[in-house]
Formats: structure tokens, C-alpha cells, sequence
């Protein structure tokens, strides 16, 4: 069974989310005079994500979007950094640094080539707003947006994946999850998914390590998104 | 308030349903020597479209994708137009004319000059899959595919705008409707939306009426893509 569909992880797969964060903040902070360490401060903020899903998943919250989850955990995070007297309008455009995360450099160019042989859409715990608006921004050439908002299932849960095949109009093997976190990649192949990995040494920052595949630990292992084109005949 | 997406109708606004029909069932009939009025049984098919939607809204028949009605509906016409022994692969391949079909030859021109202004993505009773296919087959440069399927709900209804508006993180009045049909913009206007009416003349054949709009009906009337381009300043 051929694939016809290459799912994306986003959030450090196809975007680099803390150094755009830290540029972010850094000329932000200069402005208005605040001296904050940004590579913590976006490593906070990205430690929230995974607890404040896993309150949606356990029920403890009602669905809510990823920009709502991302707004809860900037509240106290202002509180954590003593950064004070922000505006509504300020704390929005903040909270949607989300929306603006910068590609690593081969996004772009691997994505346009596979968008020639494949489908290609993300498959995000973002929300279709947030990540509309950051393939607007940085000219990611999507056919579609997926994300697990149109399951109201955050991944690594069932739903998210399977919900996105089916509005592909694809078998699950027809369709393939690509991501720099194997766990997320574990998930999608439990569900029949077909899976591409995806190296990202520096999601994390020079200290913390990001995840590594060798050969044939999944069925695409790459270094970059030009060399799963390579691999993938696009 | 500004708007900042434009959701398009997509059979009669964009592409031409009939006329592709047509076209493609007189290559067809005449590989198999299937002698058929095309034109009438392109009719037919499009004026089961509204019955099979309507016993979807009113519970006879669970949610149901288009793709789905459409091959219920290409079960009788079949029988109707005494078109015997297609295979099963052959009778999808005839339903997934609907992914197949042509634009109007302005659309991909106007669709790409409202790209660099707005948002842009279909909001049609076609199933994700099928629009997702249809744009990738006509060269439509969508940013995402919304759907009646995102809602289960199938236009004129309420959810099917309004979950469209939500999943683009926008207002109501921050988003246009933009279609062929004067009862999808009524509906669209009645919930909150901007309405852009665009003028299909040829949409039904030589026989039959389109829609017309006098200025000033909806907040912009267009006699084709390019102009509606030209009223939104993009």
C-alpha cells in the first residue's frame, strides 16, 4: 500500500519554537526593559504544554484549544518571571508568538517538494488558527490543515490520528506521521500509521538532548525534511 | 471590522460542476460506447444533491460525507440511465468526478490575488478529502480546507458557518462568505458573516436561471474572481 499522505508534527519538527521564542522575546524585552533569561523562559512555557493536555485528557478541563492552554500557562509564567503591568492587547500578541515560530531552514524547501508527490498537511496539537496562521507567516505550503482540534483529542491520544485519516479519505497505512519525538511517531504506528523521522539535534537547546532513531527503527529516518524528500522519491 | 477570510463556495462558485461533468461522461461514453445525455444526467446527479443533504439534517440518515451521497445518488442514476456492469473501481472512478472538476477560468487567478491579502479556503458541503483533491487536480491555492464535514452539518445550517469561523479563530463579521448562491450567502449573513456574491451565469446550462445580485444586495457583488479581487482590494 502506497503512501499518499505525509502527516506533520509541528512544534520542532518544522519550526524551531524556542530559538524563535528567545529572539522573540529578546527584542521584546529590550524595548521595554526587561531582562528575562528567554531560553528559560521558553523552556517553561513548553514544560506546561504536556501537563495542561493532559488535563484536557483526563477531563479535568473541557476541550480547549492549544491558544487557550498556551494563555493559562503565560498567566503564570508573567507571575514566575515578574514581568508586570502588561495589556490585554500585549498578553494576546505574546501568547501568539505561537503563531509566528520561525521554520529551521530546510522546512520550506523539503516541504515544497514533497507537496509535488504527496499530500501534505500538519498534524499538530496546535489549533487549525494557530497553525494557519504560522504557514501564512512562514511560508509553509501546506495543502490543508490538520490538527488535533478537529478531533477534539490531543495526540498522542487515538482520535487525533485517526480523525485525520479519515478526513484524508486514506487507510491509516496510506497515511504517514512525520516527527522529530518518537513517541509521537510510536503512537501514529500503533494506530496503522506509516512514520518518518525526523532530526532535530537542537530542538532543545544545547543542553538537553533531542531524540535520536537509527535505520529502520522506523519506516523513514532522515536528518532533515530535504532528506525525507530524498527518501521518499520526491 | 476588517475582514480577514474569505470562505468560498465551491461547486458553481469555483469550479464548473456541469460543465466537467459533461465533459468528462462524453470521454467516457464514448471509451465504453454509452450512448447518454451527459448534460442531463450531470442534472440529475446535482438534483439529488439537496434531498440526500436534507435527510442527513433532518436524522434519517446518520452524518454521511458527500462522497458518500453522491455515490447513493450514482447507485440510481445508474439504473436510470441503463449504464450496466460497471465494476466497483469503475463506479468510484465515476464518483470521484467530483474531485475532478474544472474551475472557471478565473478562479485560480482571482483565488491567487485574494491569497496575499486573506485568508483563503473553500467552505463547501464536499467532504474534506474531495476538496482537498480538487484542489490539488485544478491548481486552487487554498491556505486550508474547511468543510460541512468539520461541522457534521451541512450548509444552510447554523454550525456549518459558524464552526468554520471558530476553527479560523476569527469573529464572524471578520469573515466573508463567497459564493454563486444567493441562499448560502442569506444563510451566511444571517449568522454574523460577510457576504461576497459572485456571478455564474453558465452554472446550470443554457436553459436554466443562475442567481443574479444587484449592487449593494450583499457587501460586494462580482461579476467573476477577478473582480471580486478588485472589490477587496487585493
Amino acid at each position: 500500500m502506497a503512501v499518499k499522505a505525509l502527516v506533520f508534527d509541528t512544534f520542532g519538527t518544522v519550526v524551531d519554537w524556542r530559538g524563535s521564542i528567545i529572539e522573540e522575546g529578546r527584542v521584546w524585552g529590550k524595548e521595554k526593559g526587561i531582562q528575562v533569561d528567554w531560553a528559560r523562559f521558553a523552556d517553561r512555557w513548553r514544560a506546561g504544554y504536556a501537563p495542561a493536555m493532559e488535563k484536557v485528557r483526563k477531563g479535568e478541563l473541557p476541550w480547549t484549544k492549544l491558544d487557550d492552554l498556551h494563555r493559562m500557562l503565560l498567566e503564570d509564567l508573567l507571575k514566575e518571571f515578574h514581568i508586570e503591568g502588561l495589556s490585554e492587547a500585549e498578553k494576546d500578541h505574546w501568547n501568539r508568538v505561537w503563531h509566528r515560530l520561525k521554520p529551521w531552514p530546510d522546512s520550506v524547501a523539503g516541504l515544497t517538494r514533497l507537496k509535488k508527490k504527496y499530500v501534505i498537511a500538519p498534524l499538530s496539537n496546535g489549533n487549525v488558527a494557530l497553525l494557519n496562521n504560522m504557514a501564512k507567516h512562514a511560508g509553509l505550503p501546506w495543502d490543508l490543515i490538520l490538527s488535533a482540534e478537529l478531533a477534539h483529542h490531543y495526540k498522542p491520544d487515538r482520535e487525533a490520528y485517526l480523525t485525520a485519516v479519515d478526513l484524508l479519505g486514506l487507510k491509516p497505512e496510506e497515511t504517514m506521521m512525520c516527527a522529530a519525538h518518537s513517541g509521537d511517531l510510536r503512537a501514529a504506528h500503533g494506530f496503522g500509521l506509516r512514520t518518518g523521522f525526523i532530526h532535530r539535534p537542537n530542538e532543545y537547546g544545547p543542553t538537553r538532548q533531542a531524540d535520536k532513531a537509527s535505520k529502520g527503527e522506523f519506516d523513514a529516518v532522515a536528518g532533515d525534511m530535504i532528506e525525507l524528500a530524498s527518501l521518499l522519491g520526491a
